[in-house]
């Protein structure tokens, strides 16, 4: 048996020394530690991968753990079983780079996951839902039904237990009421290199400025518009003889590969969140 | 004899076969030819290196450049003499990487310039312009005193016959009379990826978004602050464990690099500023 | 009627005055120029697009361009007409990363190109052929069937006039008869940082060695394994921390990334080859 | 009182466990703990960074470490306390990038360290010595003298209690018997990718390949020529535009950064070398 530990809670002297007792009388082998100290707010951040020799009663390793560790140093704390594959949807609208990179890479076991359905505002996407044989549910999104739309979303992703959402270059804000049922479990792919360009046509913005370099960015979709919890950013150079449609294109390769690369981490339990950043765990 | 020649104007057909015959016909054999269309503006712009097999009179060369090309298509140009070392000023304040970095590239001949002197508006770095035996003119900036430093300034750049400014972490706004003396003709380094963090203690402001690259830009000054036509900018990756202090000390190796990457395309006039942008000829 | 010329020949002087005067003449616009003279060997290449006022007969064009620069330059060239797709043939085996890449950008109309078929060693991605209504060439490759395995290839090539062929990580070595009918036209990716880690096995032997940088190397198939003409490469960083599967893994991001890039360019006829190097024209 | 830990051994199950209840019970807080178990050979890592509430006896508390947890888990290990200073001599030839590169930052107190001289086999950069202040012993080396030369080397690094050498553009081969006396102790910087272009003439070397990447290695001297243990690399573009001359600019500024990095990594202990391999704390 393999669990992944993830803990955070106000820095004192002693929590690693107590964190790895405990998993050595429990007779399990750290394979994996990593901690951080955020120096400015005296938050500890810790990413455990431990094996067991023996399978433990998984309630009751949680019980003891919570006892013995999580309340006297007041923990958050989640583990996580190796093995269990997280539910993933995907929501993507006409742009078809970042769902065709997902659904190969999920098509050839790279992402440890299963995809019960993509949802789209348009049709388009169709033929490459059907090409890998998921389920796609075309829900259309106008001003006026808005609301209905997502009520049909919610309704799908209740009905398949889904764990997080991926916005695979979906071009609809998502409602405040998603985002809470959901907190740091929708990952977003914006097509600039935040907080640089935030909001519509990032594109023809750092075209209009002369930028030498642009980039993309996945994160945590918060309310705040592209202001969430960066997880991935990767860039590249462009110069004058690009023009925005070179741009687009430039880009399509970086947003596939760094939204690819947050939604392996996040499957991978390698991220925490605090304070709007991301601990970023390698 | 080695010229190298600027050029833009409208696009029109023929500017290129008007040029290139142009030059052929003064026995001129051309080492390099870049040209770029802006497809928003319709500007045509050209760089060439021409080698003469005998020494022509530039006088006269450039009276029918004029006559035969510049007047028919309208064309602003420049013409450069190979072997002519502009005259460069660098404005400092107190942090010396960017410094150390141009003036040991300028003792190894690197850079194909003369420096008449270092500004600061600190003593700190006195000692590194002694070092490289640069003569160092201490001009302190107050509230109350800034328009008569900037009397000196100016009066130090008419002595010397200044022709171009580089701002090596000067840590003071110019003001809008030096610029217009200088158009495109000050070059700064800003400590991060612009636009992203304009204007002051950007580290900081990087950090607080929590951003996964930073950046270095470098950018003919404007009199809008950091909003000038970017030159040349480069990124570096940071994470969770890197504090404030690590992002300046990752940064510094950026600032340096991509200032002196700026100042030498500049010496090398390959430069062109249009529309508050840049085209970099390679 | 848009033109894409390439030359090269001996490095004269007044050439580009009368490929630009012979373009004038025939009242066409040049839309893009690019000029490069290899300093060592004094080979000059040059790269036109030209957009024409009134179509031209082509093959009366390349008569006159024949006679009027080609011959009294001793030129090498080639004129191709916008909106011609060629046909390009993918070899694969095993691995699919690169084989995705490249059918979801075709898909997408990011790839001016017809693909006639895949052929392949191995039957594992005949249904991601199926899934883009590509026909798929099952020829197993054995060590007494190789020479009857490139038969069949060969005539397929021929019967489908292909003109170009991708070695999308197909696993075997391309005989020297067939690299003979495709000189040049032969797109090979390599999973190394060449001329690092050339041959088999490249991942495994950069974990060996412990590099901190692993590559990936796009080049034309020439009779020496991995040695031919680079057109791109690229690179990412490892640590420690990665085993061979995460050089595995992170490596197929590069190869498919690399590759696609490398096959564009091709397709833009933006690649020269020379003494077994590329002239990229950007 | 802070110190640094470093350790590595056998990997077993509890050593973290050991090693933290330790530092837990000489009331040491740990603000940084990394480790790495090299799933090939089954070695574990450790580097701790912990800060001690009252002053222990170093002599004390390392005879304590030995029998409680060095001499059980059969560890290698060794204890830094902070703000001791080691000691760094530098060997140079003709090229100062590097040598202005550290001693700017050295002079800027970004590296912790004292360099008591500068070794060179040319009299060129004895004018930089000068200007940093810091003592220049010329000792040519020709193939007569090369073992004498060497024996004054050895007298001056051993007067002086050298800690580690760093070899800025150094272009003499070093003996054996100085490596056997410095093992993993001096840093080189190699002016190539490797293991491409290892030995003499890279940048040649990597222009008649017609790479599109060129690169820059720090690495531990070991008896093998440029084979020794990667500390650093990078990389920086290049074109088919570029000559010998300008890689080798590029490549200057390659060089000068790699190499800094190397050696900060080194004096901040965190670099630990295992089978010609080394394991890079973060």
């Amino acid at each position: 048996m393999k669990l992944t530990i993830l803990i955070h809670c106000a820095d004192s002297s002693g929590i690693i020394s107590a964190v790895t007792g405990f998993l050595h009388k429990k007779l399990g082998n750290i394979i994996y530690l990593d901690q951080h100290v955020d120096q400015q707010t005296g938050v500890f951040f810790m990413r455990l991968e431990c094996v067991f020799e023996k399978i433990e009663v998984l309630t009751k390793f949680k019980k003891e753990f919570e006892e013995d560790l999580a309340q006297p140093y007041k923990m958050k704390w989640s583990i996580h079983e190796a093995g269990v594959k997280p539910k993933m949807a995907i929501f993507v609208s006409k742009y078809n780079h970042c769902l065709y990179d997902l659904l190969s890479r999920y098509n050839s076991g790279e992402l440890e996951v299963t995809i019960p359905f993509i949802i789209s505002n348009h049709n388009d996407l169709k033929s490459i839902a059907n090409q890998f044989n998921i389920p796609f549910h075309y829900i259309p999104v106008t001003k006026t039904t808005k609301s209905e739309a997502e009520e049909q979303q919610l309704k799908l992703l209740k009905q398949e237990n889904i764990d997080f959402i991926v916005l695979a270059r979906y071009m609809q804000i998502v409602s405040e009421k998603l985002i809470s049922i959901y907190p740091n479990k929708i990952i977003n792919i914006h097509h600039s290199f935040l907080p640089a360009f935030a909001g519509a046509k990032p594109y023809h913005a750092a075209y209009e400025r002369g930028v030498k370099i642009i980039g993309a960015t996945s994160h945590y979709v918060t309310e705040k518009l592209d202001a969430g919890p960066i997880i991935e950013q990767d860039v590249t150079a462009v110069s004058h003889t690009h023009h925005i449609k070179d741009f687009i294109l430039k880009g399509r390769d970086l947003e596939k590969i760094v939204l690819s690369r947050a939604v392996k981490l996040h499957l991978q339990r390698k991220t925490m969140v605090y304070n709007n950043k991301t601990v970023i765990f390698t």
